[in-house]
């Protein structure tokens, strides 16, 4: 069995959202079965949508640092509970020689499995993971199309983002995510991503009328199936 | 700020009650202002029941290299999401310099300053629990009288106890501690402790007829408090 480490905070609510999916997708019955989970929920960790467009210093240095810590704890290998963050993945990298499992590629490669045809593929993210063309290169590779939100509606999205980071999940919220869901739909995406971890705090499948993929729970399920080799 | 460490994992379920009682305590609206909490969920640890009743291996040095990888990786000060696993404070304290806010002693505390008349506590929580006197102890030191369930209902919460860890959440385990708490009760206690962490996933305030104090509440408060200075 491998101890996962859990670069968290990014916020605290979708860490804990993590959790409770890595939790319910280890079948072990018995509390001493389980996977071991070392988590840094690090709130400190700089702004990435600022950081991605330019206007703040790089959040970089500080996952490194919990990249370093989390190995000292004991982690076998790394997750990163935040899409933008991925960003950074180079840095943590640079810090820790454990494997890092990537949730945009996991989350990729769920859709490759489970919608082979779809080409074109609505993004629900920060500006700071849209900035840093983080699924968008992902995408690229695949020969698949990503479908963004319009100017105003990706604008709503970010103040909601930061109302739920800041711990208020109402309906605003959701309709604020909700409006730009239904634009990618109506401009033709055939699936949805929640390519940020604050989504699936708030919209489901049963909200959207095309499959929605959540990143968290695949990344949940992929260290789950990691952890117990 | 200081960073805290929780050693959890005793079980998974309980730890991730505890984090989002601290996150619900914790003030700040923005998420880098939040307090950082660095998590062991580690249910690797031995079973604390069978230690203390003799019939196991110490879980002590696994809390203790829990204790130091916590620390290794930026804790300031530890807590643990677990009653039982108290009773090994000490390998803890020989392990690493940083403090440790005992949940048993916050929970006394509270009791003391909300409910300063109270002298007979029942006391819903694991046999090891029972075994090693955690409660009795700081409960005698103040002059209370601990109200335990009669053996037979006892064995029930036990049985409930570990279908609760393996992740059943359920109407027969509610049934088994509420039969506790009644059974206290009506042996005279005038407060009950839901002094193991599994106990408020299930009984809430509004179940007794007496004030039920929740210690893994009380810890996420203190937890807060000691984070923020």
């Amino acid at each position: 069995m491998r101890a996962v480490g859990v670069l968290g905070g990014m916020g605290p609510a979708a860490t804990l959202d993590f959790l409770t999916k890595v939790l319910a997708a280890d079948p072990a019955p018995k509390e001493q079965d389980k996977i071991r989970i070392l988590v840094d929920c690090n709130p400190g960790v700089l702004d990435r949508n600022a950081a991605a467009r330019g206007e703040g210093p790089s959040p970089g240095p500080a996952l490194a640092e919990m990249a370093r810590g989390l190995v000292a704890a004991g982690a076998d290998f790394l997750v990163i509970a935040c899409n933008t963050a991925h960003a950074w993945a180079g840095d943590i990298a640079a810090a820790v020689d454990a494997p890092l499992i990537s949730m945009i590629e996991a989350a990729c490669e769920t859709i490759a499995a489970a919608h082979p045809r779809a080409r074109r593929i609505g993004l629900l993210a920060g500006q700071g993971c849209l900035d840093a063309q983080i699924y968008q290169s992902a995408f690229e590779r695949r020969g698949w199309q990503a479908v963004i939100p319009p100017a105003d509606l990706q604008a709503g999205f970010m103040s909601a983002l930061y109302s739920v980071k800041a711990g208020s999940l109402d309906a605003a919220e959701k309709a604020a995510f909700m409006a730009c869901a239904e634009a990618v739909i109506a401009a033709g995406a055939e699936i949805a991503i929640a390519g940020c971890t604050e989504v699936p705090l708030l919209l489901t499948a049963a909200d959207l009328p095309v499959p929605l993929i959540d990143p968290t729970q695949i990344l949940a399920e992929r260290t789950v199936a990691f952890a117990r080799g």
